[in-house]
């Protein structure tokens, strides 16, 4: 047991958490990052060219300013383990890291989530190289090209049409027989898009190239050439470890959280893709940790006064 | 009267604003920016040190990179005059930019707030010629002086420091018992700053000199002599330009946007200083201007299909 009672412990080193700890030392806060890896979601995005300010960079180079910029705030940052489980004993938070145990007077759980994968070969290869999961992220970098998306729920037919706005064609390629789970006026965007064409009742077996992506082949054997497929058929959000925590999730299992990233539980704060906001950007889930970070210096001042 | 109709006009060209062209040229979006000045409220901070991603920038070097990132991006900014009016004739909005019309589909409003005035004699008489609203801006021309700083806030705290610099003495008067809304590192850093004294329970009633400020009086009818009187006492919400609109506002004028950044006139949204967002910051704002452009990126791609 860690006999330090720290301010406040956050969950995960990606955007979110590295901006809230950010904050949180600069209101003189008590606290610690821990993490299983450090930078987060942002990391995998070969070209960040949405977050204000940075015209162009890498996901990694925006992550490693972040961690630059946590560091000369002295920011303590643990990593390498995984927080296993988040307990609530009296006003004390439990938090296991590992073998090791910590307590804080509130959490910051920034885990973010894990994309669904395909599970299919070529998937993981040419992640970052055709393979991406994010068509706002990266589907500039389509200009003019054959893409596919491949889901049938609103994300995916959202996705398409930020997609379409750059690719010369996008096949959506949906296993079931009909998009039905997209919102109405999405689905009426998406019929009225001469470019986006649908493929339904089939399944991507494989996922082919030499160094990039250059086709697919389907479940009926049948093959299409692309330069792209994004992959939209969901996320899981990483909230395993408070399960007896009793914070209230929707139906996704995101954290529901209001305006300034407090979940139901007192003192407990969530930000960036494991919440429920509707609208997954980096630097969405970076002013909700920073919002988190000044809700919680509130709560422990209120504590201490 | 200009006859292109916009996707989105968006009034302001600080960080909020910025923030959203960038967002809103991603989607394809055919925008403006009409603004008076570019860059906003950030330009006036000397140090930001909590904007994620830039450990250490002066406030313009932001500005600065905003403005690249917008212009990198092809955002059209029009400045140098004053958005007047706007008024919506069925589902298009009417923009006067000094003696020009422009018309669009959705408008941000991105404008930011004004200094809020003491309302004392001589106030209006000395601007400029020793009563400032931005120490930031018009410190260094106190050097060696002594000066006096109003209010009580993180705002009125921040500037005494910088002012600190430049000046001999800095004398805080707050009208309240005790400085208690300011940051604890900011608080801190004043504690340790020997030029900065505190008057407390005190107003300032008359600003007094002959062709430059002299002296103040105070409401117990003692004076004080000073070369120079700094006021940080809150700011008031640009928002004139939509009363004929009905959009909703809160008690301090500030307008009422749900978490997408949408106010409750269809199609008229709004990003920073101007909401009734309870924490100001700029990261803050920045997001909602981005949560903007998604919306009426919707909002447009709607009425379009």
């Amino acid at each position: 047991m860690n006999k330090e009672c720290f301010d406040m412990i956050i969950v995960g080193g990606g955007c979110s958490g590295l901006a809230a700890s950010i904050y949180a030392k600069r209101f003189n806060m008590n606290i610690i990052i821990l993490t299983e890896g450090i930078g987060g979601t942002i990391t995998s995005t070969h070209l960040v060219e949405n977050y204000p300010g940075f015209t162009s960079l890498s996901g990694q180079e925006l992550a490693d300013n972040l961690i630059a910029h946590a560091k000369a705030n002295d920011v303590e940052i643990k990593w390498g383990k995984r927080v296993n489980k988040i307990t609530k004993e009296g006003q004390i938070f439990n938090v296991q890291f590992g073998e090791e145990n910590f307590t804080a007077r509130t959490v910051l759980l920034a885990t973010g989530t894990t994309y669904r994968k395909l599970g299919v070969p070529g998937e993981e290869e040419f992640a970052a190289k055709g393979v991406s999961y994010c068509a706002t992220c990266d589907g500039a970098f389509f200009k003019e090209k054959k893409t596919i998306m491949v889901g049938g729920g609103d994300s995916a037919v959202k996705e398409s049409l930020i997609l379409a706005e750059h690719a010369r064609e996008v096949t959506i390629v949906y296993r079931g027989e009909k998009i039905s789970k997209a919102e109405p006026i999405n689905m009426k965007r998406m019929e009225a898009t001469k470019n986006i064409k649908l493929r339904l009742n089939t399944n991507i077996v494989e996922i082919l190239g030499d160094k990039v992506v250059e086709k697919v082949k389907f479940d009926d054997g049948s093959e299409m050439e692309t330069d792209g497929v994004f992959i939209e058929i969901g996320r899981i959000p990483l909230t395993k470890m408070i399960d007896e925590l009793g914070v209230k999730k929707n139906k996704k299992g995101e954290i529901i959280i209001n305006d300034m990233s407090e979940s139901n539980v007192p003192g407990f704060y969530a930000a960036g893709d494991v919440t429920d906001t509707a609208w997954k950007q980096a630097i969405v889930g970076v002013a909700e940790g920073c919002k988190a970070a000044y809700s919680a210096f509130e709560f422990v001042s209120a504590q201490k006064a």
